[in-house]
């Protein structure tokens, strides 16, 4: 309960501006915790300013930025089996004095969105996927050991409902992300692949869990940290073709979902705004 | 100043998972504001949750979710006059059971990112840009009235002075764009490139303004509605010459900066991680 003149202290403190004020007045400042890769990049790189030095009125409202993207490039494994991306430079410095480069890519390598029209025939294309449900709660649902026991796991019904039991209710309107562990084997394409006799290895939620979350919950998207949202061995597709016609978004070859609580963290949801696109590469950043 | 208990409240409420603890006591409850584009959306599509139904106990810290991304596509209006884009589609959901094309894309065409090495010999490329950079506090130079005067108009050091005595020093590490209103134009190419007897119109970053923020301020980024950093007339592109071989970046063909407010928001970069790239396409979400 809130002692009297604590409540208008609250509410200026909940506001935005306020919120800052408040901080500086309570004598804290926000910081930004950085990740791995950043605090590597940090000792390296003296001409930018060094994280953590956000002043107590800046809008550093969440502590850390995790990225959840893997790097793309000519070697990442597709599921296709071809590159995902070709890089053609087209200009370089010494010579034109600027660098750039033209890109040929497949809309669904590297981590990605799937928007509804990549498994339907007049779902949205990507450009019409509406802002507000690409930044999203985050759930995460841990099945590590489960998945590596049996590589072709599904996430069920009785994953969500049990963490549901840890931690909450999943949130209106959230991601909800499967940790297989798969995203450590992204630098071996046999691994990550589990190709054998062309058949693909790998977990991926089952549709027991789609439908029911479809049914009963709000969630606008469902993330993996493997190549598909079905599983590996899946030759129908049934997530894919219960989850995206609906108008809700996938995403694919998800990481550093192990670096983020399970419930909690916010995704922003960072694809590629392009016209009649059925899906594109993605930067996904996690506040946390 | 703070009553005694009230300290404590406040120090709750200010940690995320206490922020909504205090803000169900405190009884409110955080809503998303839908831009423009998503409210059209909303009323399409009745198959996702509708927006605003946020739980209280959900990770809504901010009011509202602005995206500051111009749709790509061929037409797209670009600074090397051929189209950024070209998709080809290589399956057909009636033939194939699902959609999906290739794309070949210029990196800095659409909104996008310039890295460091875009106009450097050995400056960062865009995958080891620091994910805490790419989530900054946004500072919106309105040049509006300026700009309609002179279609070539400079952000000068005035402008940013300006802006520091309406509103408040620029924040640490942010990010500052020009409002320049070009955006409107970008349905009509010629227009917007403002291209006369073979030399672009478009207002730009002055180098007196981009000097003064290397020295003076921690900015990480520079953004305009426009398609260059340097003015359309430029030849000698000062402003990229000057601030991308620090290891910040810059942010062209920025959308909807008339939509966010001066101070206040932040902008979470979402910009394709690809290995070796000069630049990218980029989501670009402001959370206000």
């Amino acid at each position: 309960m809130c002692v009297p003149g604590c409540q208008e202290a609250l509410q200026a403190a909940l506001s935005r501006r306020g919120f800052f004020k408040g901080a500086a007045a309570a004598g804290f400042a926000a910081t930004v915790i950085e990740p791995a890769e950043a605090a590597k990049k940090k000792s390296a790189k003296k001409a930018v300013p060094a994280a953590g030095t956000q002043a107590p009125e800046g809008q550093s409202y969440f502590k850390g930025v995790v990225d959840l993207t893997h790097t793309m490039s000519p070697d990442f494994p597709t599921f296709f089996g071809v590159p995902g991306i070709e890089l053609q430079k087209q200009f370089d410095f010494k010579k034109d004095g600027f660098n750039l480069n033209w890109w040929r890519i497949i809309e669904h390598a590297g981590t990605h969105l799937d928007a509804p029209i990549h498994f339907s025939e007049s779902g949205d294309t990507v450009e019409k996927l509406a802002a507000e449900t690409r930044v999203a709660p985050l759930a995460v649902i841990d099945v590590r050991a489960r998945a590596t026991q049996n590589p072709d796991y599904l996430v069920s019904r009785q994953d969500l409902a049990d963490w549901e039991k840890k931690h909450r209710r999943l949130p209106e309107r959230c991601c909800v992300a499967m940790l297989s562990g798969w995203a450590d084997y992204v630098g071996d394409a046999a691994k990550y692949t589990g190709a054998s006799g062309g058949v693909f290895h790998f977990p991926g939620f089952g549709s027991d869990a789609a439908e029911w979350l479809l049914k009963e919950r709000s969630a606008v998207g469902l993330a993996v940290d493997t190549l598909s949202l079905d599983n590996g061995p899946s030759k129908d597709f049934r997530v894919h073709r219960a989850w995206l016609p609906t108008g809700r978004w996938g995403l694919e070859n998800v990481a550093n979902l192990d670096k983020v609580p399970p419930s909690g963290a916010t995704l922003v949801v960072g694809v590629a705004k392009v016209r009649n696109a059925t899906g594109g590469p993605a930067r996904l950043i996690a506040l946390t």
